[in-house]
């Protein structure tokens, strides 16, 4: 008999959010390939991938990736992991599948793999020795799913991100009958989402941000600008059916937000009359009250449209004293000051600004506590691995499952890299632990930034770099010149960069009369002079970077 | 007749919350003197000072200092300005003073200044033109006053920083009789607190702290750890309370937090059975159930008292299964990922964390709109200039101020370095404007960080840095050797420095067959070369830094 090893390997303090990988016997399949966003520490890295060297040294047994839905910390990575391991086969829902379809498009990847349209409706497919079935769940984008994921080493569920939304505005709520009929077959393990876990209660519907726009909208009189995320179509349509009501215009402005929009129109996720639409360069052409312009940027992201609008510098929208501005998201963490400087430029700007704090115009796509446990009610899982979380979060469901009447020694709290072994007849338990890094891409480079230079820019970004150049007569015996030295990021002029080089010359002449005259001790010495030097007079410990050349 | 110019001088993205200058001819009076906490962009640097360059213009006339309360940013600036400037008088309540002193005297400061009680029950005092009354305002330390500055320009009443409890902690009520009083007398120009005026309703009693102290902590049966901030006197005396009540010993961990104890405790504004306190080194002698340990880093900052807790790193403090840490504090915008990391690390610990969040621990210490309101009606102010607040609050607070009857035309919305010129008979108008830029404290440095060196920081910590030095014979027709490189925060080793090498002597090369020898001009070259080539690369634009050596 075969395990089934369940290993989390994607999310930047979250485990499992952006990959897991299902492994039995010889056979793999993954669910989701998302990426993470970079912290503050991440100093200049664009994008956080998962680990994929498990996958790597393993590359030939991968059957398949399953994704549960189509936002980027779910599906982001797939163009990068294409690029490392052949995967015979992608399965997702139709949305998440256009989606992914596009960004494989722009990567040139879209002949290394087989897109596969998942069919919740369609009962199960078999991969391998896996079989995989879809059940639909609310989420903030649509055609979100959870998965039940069938082996000889039992029935596991893995919920996907999603909330319990019984009026949701996609008429896709969250199947409660067929997690039930799941739940009365029996589920060994759940894998739930966590993100919530915290929060009492219950997450409201998104139609509650539909009824906002209904009471805040029709009122103004100046400009409408609605700023969600790109792929909360729900949001948009919410939106854009107020606009066709109240007889305004509707212009997208940002591209990946277009891009989603016009994925989601040609499927049909999106209905919108077709004059409604225009184009960005005809806005000129209304009046304020005839407008609602749909606008990236709302986590205050430098160069998004919206962004630019608050700073006054965007070439085809502009926000004046009557105008209102709805922020239909919340901050992810790390962002808020960036959205408070948003805020505050559109406020100068003359407009009011709706959020979170001031209107109902968000709900959040993660269910809460209630939520949570409704779903161990139906499913009656033997045991429970919370996962998509901070541990906190984990611990959090770790309570909730274990009030529920799941015993604790079934309620697994693994990190990114544990192997949770499932056996039949058995509860689950950690085996051993994998690799699982973080992945940097910066730029064109895909883990070529690693620890060190993190490390360095960080130390450069604390107190800035000095170089300190000295030249040495070949025969070692005296310097052939003056040191030359170069700060940048501290004392840039000024007597401390004077001082800095007379004490230069002070330790080269005295290694010298000392017959120190091998280079890297030579440069140990300027480091270390210097450095003490700069440490008396101000504090600070910049790089310093002696080189030292024989002439 | 001489009109009153009052001038914000400091806040970090808000106005007047620092400092707020008020002249009438040849007379200066300052309203507080505090210091900002750097935000992420400001790389390396320790804290944020406001501008004293209008003051040390006019050094000779300042007549004092007045201090509404015993907050950092409110009073952390009073030693670097009183090593700028000669100030007379410092004008503060007890505990206010109190604080002020030791960390005057920590700066060797003691006998720059005349240090003098304010008291509030002793009506007003004179200073110079001015005459100055301090009024009792609840806030989230205790002594906090507002101040009405009368002058022959009229009567203005600065709010300072408060909220209207009720039935505060330590007895002294906002003195709404007072407020009234003074508004019968007519109140020419209010600045008032904007922090929470977006927010609707009313700020709860910090009483309520105290009832979650007395519902959380008697059940316990580990450790109970609270972290607050080190100045909230009300709220340590709380949880001391609760400890005396459930026979707790208490143990202070934190240098600022032990000295405000103490300090409050000498002034009577704490209250503690002399055998309730145990010091650090005596925490092993008592089983968990049996501490109460208070403890700084509330804000997650990376060296207190609670992260090193977190992180298993604190030579005194261990948390284990069963303790519960209660968090009773704000994250301040920006923070929340260090919190969270924080959170996390206890709970892996084990412990329980109580949090905002998750439990009624926190009070905020501003007023909420309808307590805006209340001060509005108290006052009846012919003018309003709302302060204390980032640019959408300060509108919020306008609007407040207009629908409680003030004139559009007498709200001014002020930013730092406005000149809001107050003349009797008209409304407050901004007539001018003068440098308030931010003055950084970074290391020993106080103002010589500027821009330049943080755009530099900035610069490096994105893509690092690469230096290249090439060396010339004298007479400038061939390189005497091949260039050296450094790279730091990118390519570090590896094939693109060689790359980069092969490019620069590639360059040197070409300018020395073209003639091009001088210095300036090589440097550029190698400059432009090697950037083009990283760039063309890695997409990456490290500060490339060319040093060139004729020898």
């Amino acid at each position: 008999m075969t395990s089934l090893r369940i290993i989390p390997l994607g999310g930047l303090g979250e485990v499992g959010k952006n990959m897991t990988v299902f492994e039995l016997g010889d056979e793999i399949i993954v669910v989701d390939a998302g990426l993470a966003f970079p912290r503050d520490e991440h100093l200049g890295v664009d994008l956080v991938l998962p680990d994929f060297g498990y996958l790597e040294e393993r590359a030939a047994n991968i059957r398949a990736v399953v994704l549960t839905h189509g936002h980027e910390d779910h599906v982001g990575a797939l163009p990068y992991l294409l690029r490392e391991v052949r995967v015979p086969e992608v399965w997702a829902t139709k949305l998440t599948l256009e989606l992914v379809a596009s960004k494989l498009d722009e990567h040139g990847l879209m002949r290394s793999t087989e897109l596969r349209e998942l069919v919740p409706e369609d009962g199960a497919v078999e991969i391998g020795r896996f079989r995989i079935e879809a059940i639909r769940m609310a989420h903030s984008i649509p055609d979100s799913v959870a998965l039940v994921i069938e082996s000889e080493a039992g029935r596991v569920v893995h919920t996907g991100d999603y909330k319990i939304d019984h009026t949701p505005v996609d008429g896709f709520k969250t199947d409660v009958g067929k997690l039930a009929e799941v739940g009365n077959r029996g589920v060994d393990l759940l894998l739930g989402d966590s993100t919530n876990a915290e929060r009492p209660g219950v997450t409201q519907s998104e139609r509650v941000v539909g009824e906002a726009f209904r009471q805040i909208i029709p009122a103004r009189t100046g400009r409408v600008l609605i700023s969600s995320f790109a792929s909360n179509v729900h949001r948009m349509q919410q939106a854009i059916d107020v606009a066709v009501q109240v007889e305004r215009k509707v212009a997208v402005v940002g591209r990946s937000l277009r891009k989603n929009i016009n994925i989601a129109r040609n499927l049909g996720y999106i209905d919108v009359p077709e004059d409604t639409m225009i184009r960005t360069q005809r806005i000129d052409e209304f009046r304020p009250h005839e407008l609602m312009i749909l606008c990236a940027g709302s986590q205050g992201e430098p160069v998004s449209a919206l962004t630019r609008i608050a700073y006054n510098d965007h070439p085809a929208v502009k926000v004046e004293r009557g105008d209102t501005v709805i922020i239909s998201a919340k901050p992810i963490p790390g962002n808020e000051l960036k959205i408070h400087d948003t805020i505050n430029g559109l406020t100068k700007l003359g407009a009011e600004v709706l959020h979170e704090d001031n209107a109902p115009v968000h709900v959040s796509g993660h269910g809460k506590a209630e939520e949570l446990r409704t779903i161990l009610s139906l499913l009656r899982p033997r045991a429970v691995m919370p996962v998509h979380g901070e541990y906190r979060m984990l611990a959090a469901h770790a309570r909730l499952a274990q009030e529920a009447g799941v015993p604790s020694d079934s309620i697994v709290i693994a990190e990114n890299g544990s192997v949770v072994e499932l056996t039949p007849g058995a509860p689950p338990r950690i085996v051993e632990h994998v690799e699982a890094g973080m992945t940097f891409v910066d730029g064109l480079g895909v883990g070529d930034v690693q620890d060190v230079a993190l490390r360095d820019r960080r130390h450069l970004s604390e107190d800035g770099v000095l170089i300190v150049v000295a030249t040495l007569a070949t025969n070692g015996s005296v310097a052939a010149g003056p040191p030359e030295l170069i700060a940048r990021g501290f004392a840039e002029t000024g007597p401390l960069l004077d001082e800095m080089r007379e004490e230069a010359r002070r330790v080269l002449d005295q290694c010298l009369a000392d017959n120190v005259d091998e280079i890297k001790l030579l440069q140990e010495h300027l480091h270390d002079g210097i450095g003490q030097l700069v440490y008396d007079r101000t504090r600070r410990r910049p790089m310093i970077l002696p080189v030292v050349i024989e002439v």
